[in-house]
């Protein structure tokens, strides 16, 4: 299909969501993509199905604190500076984008090139979601090599990063994105289209746009459209009270509290965020955690409010769902559920917190 | 000519003394380079005149912090990863290692997989000296691209940089060998023979053979057979009496005194350091500064004491001798002069100053 204009507008909206407040703010990568999409025309979504299995997909994204990518933005030509790196590096040609993580910014980032550079973009990306580290991504899961990985940034600085494995990939590239001034274009875990097809999570990129024409077209109460297309959980409805938030490591990390109003009167919902929101407490009690999607919601639009637009005074809807089931394995725990990120307690389902 | 055990110890107290405090331990370099010369064979020293125009020049050495580098000690597969990185990037045939600096281990480096890999090493490097800053070689002077930059580390990462200038080659590479632990190995403004004839500064491999067996077979008085060797000029005669010492943005930075003893009682030098030695003052009194050479020396052997391994009670002899020419040129200077390093003064030649 073709991503033309309104359809970008949906997937912006469903990216947002799908962030889990982190990838990005969208409405950056909205704006870029849509100036790529007028200048260039509409892009090309294709199914993993309808390409040939041996040729190249090329996972990339932005990676580093979305707080810094809204005042760090792109230049246009990173996109291509990777594609001829990765061409010239593995011999191979490049047959379609594919967002690392659909969420946010980065799952509109294909987008922004798809078109200018003749390439289509698969309807699949590595998370189903965002997550804050490299190696959460399906194709970790997979065994697919996350090296060689292609980084770059605005100034035309190119690496190719080899790492031994994905914690190394994480170190290194990071160490990168935050000498680049705390962002990065990277491209890692290059797969052949029959690797991606078990590989990567699929139809994620039409799920966004769903997701999205779901909210546009509710306006009368978009958060419940929301929640009824991605089969979700409203945590709260209130204002945003405090926000602590700060840059560490190449990572946004704080967290922010809400404080229930109208009937959520008295009750107060607190999140803690490494780029996305990974755990929702109330008191001692939790109402949701990674890997299932914490996002926090303009209660009047149903759009967004990410990590790095979060500020006191917002009235949000705080709303969570089910992640991909590939997340809810073993392997997929290991490497995002709670623990991942050094908290002490096991992952439990958003639906059988709440039902 | 070949390098057999008795040229490679005095290249290694040669390097020792060339390093002026950096480079890394000549000793742990020594003994790498040695066991490989057993293992291997004699390393072939080879002048760049003997070598054809258009065949590669691979620069290399390890980039860190030389307090780091004696705990964190290769696998021997490094420099193997990157000739492999680099045949496969640019398509060409390595035909010879060179130093990117002559100064401590990293002069030693080259000659501890030439005879494993059967490569020769070049009669020349990078700087005449160690400095800390990877853009500080004579290649950037004449103009040599400082990309691509091949990296690597003991656990079999890669990475291959293409900054965009040669202060972001030091930015990424710095913030790559910090995540490495404190330490990589790197190669950068590769070139080929033609351009190493200009680019590099020659001749050091033996420059550095010779100080060493001029200090190794004047066991009466080795530090005044440094002396002469390198037109040098003694600073003190004295104790250690103060090391401070710290590792910070991949750099070992802090300062020393030594107190003068018998003719030199009652004096006092302090040294200023960032991996080498910078600055030698007398209270207020510049005694020399980089780009000259300042070394600090074991009084009875004349053998370099190395910045790692200062400490309090050592006897030692301060010596300072003139730096390559092309450090006093105008870009030189600019590169890495006292200005270059922070400091609000002019460079005044060790000689001008002595004499």
């Amino acid at each position: 299909m073709l991503v033309d204009r309104d359809t970008l507008r949906y997937q912006a909206i469903g990216c947002g969501i799908l962030g889990a407040g982190g990838g990005g703010s969208p409405a950056m990568g909205y704006q870029a993509a849509l100036y790529a999409l007028e200048r260039f025309g509409p892009s090309t979504l294709v199914s993993l199905d309808d390409l040939p299995d041996d040729e190249l997909v090329l996972p990339m994204g932005m990676v580093g604190a979305p707080t810094v990518a809204v005042e760090k933005i792109s230049n246009g030509a990173e996109c291509g500076l990777i594609v001829e790196a990765v061409e010239q590096w593995t011999g191979r040609k490049v047959a379609a984008l594919m967002s690392s993580e659909i969420g946010g910014a980065n799952g509109l980032f294909p987008m922004e090139f798809a078109a200018s550079m003749g390439i289509p973009v698969v309807d699949a990306d590595g998370m189903g979601r965002a997550f804050p580290e490299m190696p959460q991504v399906s194709m970790e899961i997979a065994g697919i090599s996350p090296s060689p990985c292609f980084m770059t940034d605005e100034r035309g600085n190119v690496l190719v990063v080899q790492p031994s494995n994905g914690r190394w990939l994480e170190k290194l590239c990071r160490a990168t994105a935050v000498a680049f001034g705390g962002k990065a274009i990277s491209s890692e875990y290059l797969m052949s289209v029959s690797e991606a097809r078990y590989g990567a999570v699929r139809g994620t990129v039409t799920l966004a746009i769903r997701i999205g024409r779901a909210i546009a077209t509710a306006p009368d109460d978009p958060v419940a459209a929301l929640l009824a297309e991605v089969q979700g959980y409203r945590l709260i409805d209130g204002k945003v009270t405090d926000v602590e938030r700060r840059v560490t490591g190449g990572f946004t990390r704080g967290s922010a509290t809400i404080e229930g109003l109208r009937h959520d009167g008295g009750r107060q919902v607190r999140l803690e965020l490494q780029n996305e929101n990974l755990v929702a407490l109330e008191g001692e009690r939790r109402l949701a955690s990674v890997p299932d999607i914490i996002s926090v919601v303009d209660t009047e639009t149903g759009e967004a409010v990410s990590t790095e637009i979060l500020r006191y005074g917002q009235r949000v809807s705080v709303v969570a769902f089910p992640c991909d089931q590939i997340w809810r394995s073993e392997k997929g725990l290991n490497l995002a559920g709670p623990r991942a990120f050094g908290y002490d307690f096991d992952f439990v389902a958003v639906e059988d917190i709440h039902e």
